[in-house]
C-alpha cells in the first residue's frame, strides 16, 4: 500500500528569475508548488530593450512559464495576480484575469514580485514617459521609436520635426545607456537611405541622469568609458539633473545649480526608479515587515521575515544588505529559498547557513561591439567588454530554445545594422472624420 | 547643363502586395512615386495566421515597407491614411497619426487598399469576434487562443470552463480552415502536459460555414480531402449554416432549416467577409465609379476607372471578372498598373493589352504535414499538398531576410510541436479593488 501523505503546499508569487529558481529549487521536493504570475510567460528581462528596439522579438525573450516548468510535475502554473496575504489563514488572495478572486492557500510562501517602474510619485508622467518592464512596454516603445522618424518625415513645420527627432532617456542606468545606444544605432544604421525628407541620422538622443556619472554602480572606470563611448555615437549626457515636469511635447529639468531647461522632445522614455507593487505593500501590512523608500521588503538574513518563517522575500523586491536589483541577484536568492523549503519539507534540523549573495558580475551593452562587464575587480569595456557580454548572455540564455535564434538577431544586426523586428502593431485609430465637401461628380451605384 | 524635367508624380494607396508590385514595376521610371499607408509594414498576410498561432513572429511576416523599398531611390513612403480622392484637383487627401490632415497631389493615381473584415451590417460582433487582417488582430487573437486555456485552468465552475475550452470559427475559407487546424494542433500538441487541472486535448473547435462545404473555392475534391483531414483532427464542421447573433459567452446560429442552435464558446473568430474601406467609397463618390456589394470598384480591362485614365484601382478591391481575393491576384495587378504607368510616362502610344490574370494556384494549410493545393487541374492534397505548400511559401517569401528564420520555425513546430511565439502582450488590467478587509497586525515603517 502506498503512503500517501499530503504534499507542503508551496506558493511561489511572481514568475520571473526569482520564482522560477525558486520552483526548479523544489522540482524533486515531496511539494506541490503553485507559480502564481500576472502573465503567462518568463521574461528575460535583461534583454527587453533589444525587443524594444526591434532586434528580438517577443517570443526570443519570453517563453510561457509553464512550458519552461513542463517537466515539473509537481508544479502547477496560474495565471492571475496577487492581491494579498492572510498569513493568519495562510492563504494568498489573487484575481483572475478580469476580476474574479481566487483564494489559494499554502504551508509556505515565496515571494517573487519583482519591482515596477517608479516615477516617484509623479504617475502623471507615465502617459508621456513609459518605462520599460513588461513586453506591453516594449512593444509599445517599438511602436515610439519607429513611429517618431515616420511622423518626422511628414511633419511640415520644421520645429514639430525636430521634436519627432529628438528622444529623451530619464535614467542612466543600464536600461537607459542600453536604450540611447540603441536609438542611435537605428538613426545611423539601420534606418540608413531609408526616409526622403528627413536624415535620421540627426536625430538627437539626450539622457538625463540625476547623479554625477552614467552607470555609476560599475564604479569610476567603466563609468568614464561608456560615458566616451556614448558621446562617440553622439549621446547627450546631462548630468545631475532632475527632471520636474513632463508632457506630450518635451520634459522640464533642474540641474544642481536650480537652474530650469526645457527640452522639446515627441519621445520621452523613463527607466528612472524602480518601487514595489501594491502586494509588497500589503504583505508588509498583513506581517509588520518593514519596507525601504522604494518599497523593498525587509527579510532576515535567510529571506525569511521576521516572525513568519513560512513567508520568504526573494529577487528585486527583497530588502537586504542593499544588493542590487539585478537578475543574477534574483536567481541565487530565489534559488536559495527553494532550497530553503525543500530541505526544510525534508525534515533537515539544522539552521540553514545566511543567504550570501556570490558576485558573477554585471554588464551593459552600448552599441555595436562595445560593452561594459565588471566581474569583481575584471572590468572589460570595448570590444573585449562587447564579447564578455555576448558570452554572458548565451551562458544566461542556455535552456531557452530561442538561444539559436538570438545569436543570428545579433549576426544579422552586428554584421548589417539591419533589425529584423521592426514592424511595430498600431492600434486602429479612431474613425475619420467626414471627408471634406468638394465637388462630387455623380453619385455611385452598386 | 542638365535637363531638368519635373517627374511625373505617382500616388499609390496601400503597401500591400498591389501597391508594393506597383511601386516596383516602376522603379525605373522617371518617376517621383508616393506609397500611402496607414501601416508603415508591409504585411505577409498569407501567413498572418501563423503570426496568431504563435508560430511566426511579427518580423518574420512583417517588413518596414521604406526598408522593402529602399533600395527605390525613386520610392517615398508615407504613413497616413487616405480619406478622399479629388479627381479634379489630382489631389488625395489624407491623415497622419494622430488626425492632421495631409494632401498629396499626384499625375497618376494607383489605388490598392485592399479589403478588410465585414461583419454584413452587425459591426457588434467584432467585439466578441476579431477578425484578422492586421498584426494586431494577430497579436490580439493570439492572446485570446493561449489565454483561453490559462482561464480554463483557473475556472472552479465547470461550464465556464468548459467554454473557456470551446472556439468557434466563422468562415470555411482558407483563414478559418488554417485557424481551426491551428487550435487543434496548439490543443493536442503544442500544450500537452503543460496544465494541471484540464486536459487541453479536450478543447472544442467549432467551425461554421455558410455554405455546404469548406474551402469551396479550391472544387468539390479538394474540399472533401480538407473536410476529412479537419474531422480527423477533430473539428466539428457546421455547414449551411447562419450567424444571427455572438456575445461574450457565445454565439447563435441558424440553419437552412431556420432552426436556431446556441453554442456555448468564449473564444469566436470571424473570417467571414470582407468589405471594402471607406476610401473605396468616397473614391466612387468622386469618380462615379461603381461598387459592387462589398464595395469593391469596377474598372475597365486595363484596371482603370471608366473616364478617369490616370485612376488604376488593383487587389483585391478592385472588382474585375470576379477575380478572387488572392495575394497572387494582387500581385499581378499592381504589377500591371505599374507597368502601364510607366509605359504612359515613356510615352507608348499602343493602348495596352488588357490585364489577364494568370492562375498561378491557391494553397491552404491545414495542418502539420497537411494541405490542400490546387494549380490549374492539378490538385494535390495530404503530405504531397504540403510539400507543394512549403515550396511555394518558400518561393513567395524570397527577398525577405526572414526566410530562414520561417524555415527555422516551420522546422521545430513540425518536429516537436513546439512554437517559438507564444508570448502574448497583455494590457495592464485596470487597478485591483481595495484588498479584502481582515487581520492586520501592525503598519509598516519605511
Amino acid at each position: 500500500m502506498e503512503d500517501h501523505v499530503t504534499p507542503r503546499r508551496v506558493v511561489i508569487i511572481g514568475g520571473g528569475f526569482a520564482g522560477l529558481f525558486a520552483a526548479r529549487a523544489l522540482r524533486h521536493a515531496p511539494a506541490a508548488v503553485t507559480v502564481i504570475d500576472r502573465r503567462a510567460h518568463h521574461l528575460f528581462q535583461p534583454l527587453l530593450y533589444q525587443c524594444a528596439s526591434g532586434i528580438l522579438s517577443e517570443g526570443q525573450i519570453a517563453q510561457p512559464l509553464r512550458g519552461v516548468l513542463r517537466r515539473h510535475h509537481n508544479v502547477d502554473c496560474l495565471l492571475a495576480e496577487a492581491t494579498d496575504v492572510d498569513p493568519q489563514a495562510k492563504v494568498v488572495h489573487a484575481q483572475r484575469p478580469g476580476g474574479e478572486p481566487l483564494e489559494v492557500p499554502y504551508d509556505d510562501l515565496i515571494v517573487a514580485v519583482g519591482m515596477r517602474q517608479s516615477y516617484f510619485g509623479h504617475d502623471e508622467y507615465a502617459a508621456h514617459a513609459p518605462g520599460m518592464k513588461t513586453l506591453d512596454d516594449a512593444l509599445g516603445i517599438r511602436r515610439r521609436l519607429y513611429q517618431a522618424f515616420e511622423m518626422a518625415e511628414t511633419a511640415t513645420d520644421p520645429e514639430e520635426r525636430r521634436q519627432w527627432l529628438t528622444f529623451a532617456l530619464v535614467g542612466g542606468g543600464p536600461t537607459g545607456v542600453e536604450l540611447a545606444g540603441q536609438i542611435r544605432e537605428i538613426a545611423g544604421h539601420t534606418l540608413d537611405r531609408e526616409f526622403r525628407a528627413i536624415d535620421s541620422a540627426q536625430a538627437r538622443v539626450l539622457l538625463f541622469e540625476g547623479s554625477d556619472a552614467v552607470l555609476g554602480a560599475f564604479g569610476p572606470h567603466l563609468a568614464d568609458r561608456a560615458a566616451r563611448t556614448l558621446r562617440n555615437l553622439g549621446v547627450e549626457m546631462h548630468l545631475g539633473t532632475m527632471v520636474t515636469g513632463v508632457d506630450a511635447d518635451g520634459l522640464t529639468v533642474k540641474d544642481r545649480n536650480g537652474a530650469s531647461t526645457r527640452f522639446p522632445a515627441r519621445t520621452v522614455l523613463w527607466t528612472a526608479g524602480v518601487e514595489a507593487p501594491p502586494i509588497a505593500a500589503a504583505l508588509a501590512r498583513a506581517t509588520g515587515a518593514s519596507q525601504d523608500r522604494a518599497g523593498r521588503i525587509a527579510v532576515e538574513p535567510d529571506l525569511t521575515l521576521a516572525g513568519h518563517p513560512d513567508i520568504r522575500v526573494t529577487g528585486d523586491v527583497m530588502s537586504l544588505d542593499r544588493l542590487p536589483g539585478l537578475a543574477e541577484v534574483a536567481m541565487q536568492s530565489g534559488a536559495y529559498a527553494g532550497r530553503a523549503v525543500r530541505h526544510s519539507i525534508e525534515g533537515r534540523k539544522r539552521k540553514p547557513k545566511p543567504f550570501k549573495y556570490v558576485d558573477l558580475g554585471s554588464a551593459a551593452y552600448i552599441c555595436r561591439g562595445r560593452a561594459v562587464v565588471k566581474v569583481g575587480r575584471i572590468h572589460l569595456s570595448g570590444r573585449t567588454g562587447w564579447l564578455a557580454w555576448l558570452l554572458i548572455h548565451l551562458a544566461f540564455l542556455t535552456g531557452f530554445r530561442s538561444r539559436f535564434g538570438a545569436v543570428l538577431s545579433w549576426a544579422v544586426v552586428f554584421a548589417s545594422g539591419s533589425r529584423r523586428e521592426r514592424a511595430f502593431t498600431m492600434p486602429d485609430p479612431p474613425a475619420p472624420p467626414v471627408p471634406p465637401a468638394g465637388p462630387k461628380p455623380s453619385a455611385p451605384s452598386s
